[in-house]
């Protein structure tokens, strides 16, 4: 069975790949807006740990919308659960596709889809919706990534990532400036795959 | 590292290990009271999957107290959901066990633990609890199980399963009569793993 894990080079998507690795074909996909070249990072760290990638974009007016809302709520949280939810979407409705993963924890906050709107993507698409480390905790996480991948670490506004918040920041920045950027997303630590280890 | 999957000889908890199997040293550890002979069955599929097993016994007192919960509240979820609470707690106090997983989905109700009480046993015991199927819906679980398990299915009442419900049901059969389980416990299909497919 195929699966489409969406990517955005860091640790927690990667390890999802690797979960699922042996029970799935996996195939690593990007979502972006061509805003910023993170398709092509993205390409790169999948070809470095040895799976398939792909970018898909999806219509721009997702990102426009995205972009209303968080500069109407002044926090990230609806904006990014949004662009996740059509990713997820654009993905689903790809006739070939009929697994998509992705590398939401136990204790993500942002993303997240909700019991309804999981089961209403998968009743409207007839795909499987898998979410790896769901049932995994920060520390088994990082257990297992400390032993399957060398990841280089650094807050959110330093590490190039082709996840959603990327080319949201870069919008912001570039319509208002880089202090408003400051003003609407929190500082944290973002993580980027740089190699996998060898078994 | 080494990781302790709480197994009933259902396709749930088998899945649970064989997910598992590539990236932990798996150990299957079945919860009982010694009121059935439910150690020795699950013993005799662990081996057909090809674990290594092992039986635990909580004290009686933790099957007595969810007999009172069952016979107060007339539903099984409480009673239930406080045998796998102290089961996992059980293994969590055992010194060499630092990972403990279970087969809980996505979807299932019952026995489930919140946020609170994972986080609350993760810390007390410095232990992992991971649920490797908690990301994955009903459908994806039984494509998986298809290819990776042979199962005999079959209602609640008819499949002599090594989960919790077994030795509760006998419990009550013992002091009240099969009618009396009828009433408390809706009837549902179960399942027992009978072989694993080669790959």
């Amino acid at each position: 069975m195929q699966i489409s894990v969406l990517f955005s080079g860091g640790k927690d998507s990667s390890l999802s790949a690797i979960l699922l690795e042996p029970f799935f074909e996996v195939e690593l996909v990007t979502c972006g807006f061509s805003l910023l070249p993170i398709g092509k990072m993205a390409s790169e760290t999948a070809e470095r740990l040895g799976f398939p990638h792909r970018n898909i974009k999806p219509d721009r007016s997702i990102l426009e919308k995205a972009y209303d809302m968080i500069m109407q709520d002044g926090f990230p949280r609806n904006a990014i659960n949004f662009i996740h939810k059509s990713a997820i979407e654009c993905l689903a409705a790809d006739g070939n596709v009929c697994c998509i993963a992705d590398g939401i924890r136990r204790d993500d906050r942002v993303p997240v889809l909700g019991q309804p709107e999981i089961r209403s993507i998968e009743d409207r698409f007839g795909v499987h919706y898998v979410c790896p480390l769901k049932g995994f905790g920060r520390a088994a996480v990082n257990e297992l990534v400390k032993k399957h991948l060398i990841i280089d670490e650094g807050l959110s506004e330093d590490i190039l990532k082709a996840d959603y918040e990327t080319e949201l920041r870069e919008l912001i920045i570039q319509r208002h400036g880089s202090d408003m950027v400051k003003e609407i997303f929190p500082s944290h630590v973002q993580s980027h795959v740089i190699e996998r280890r060898k078994a």
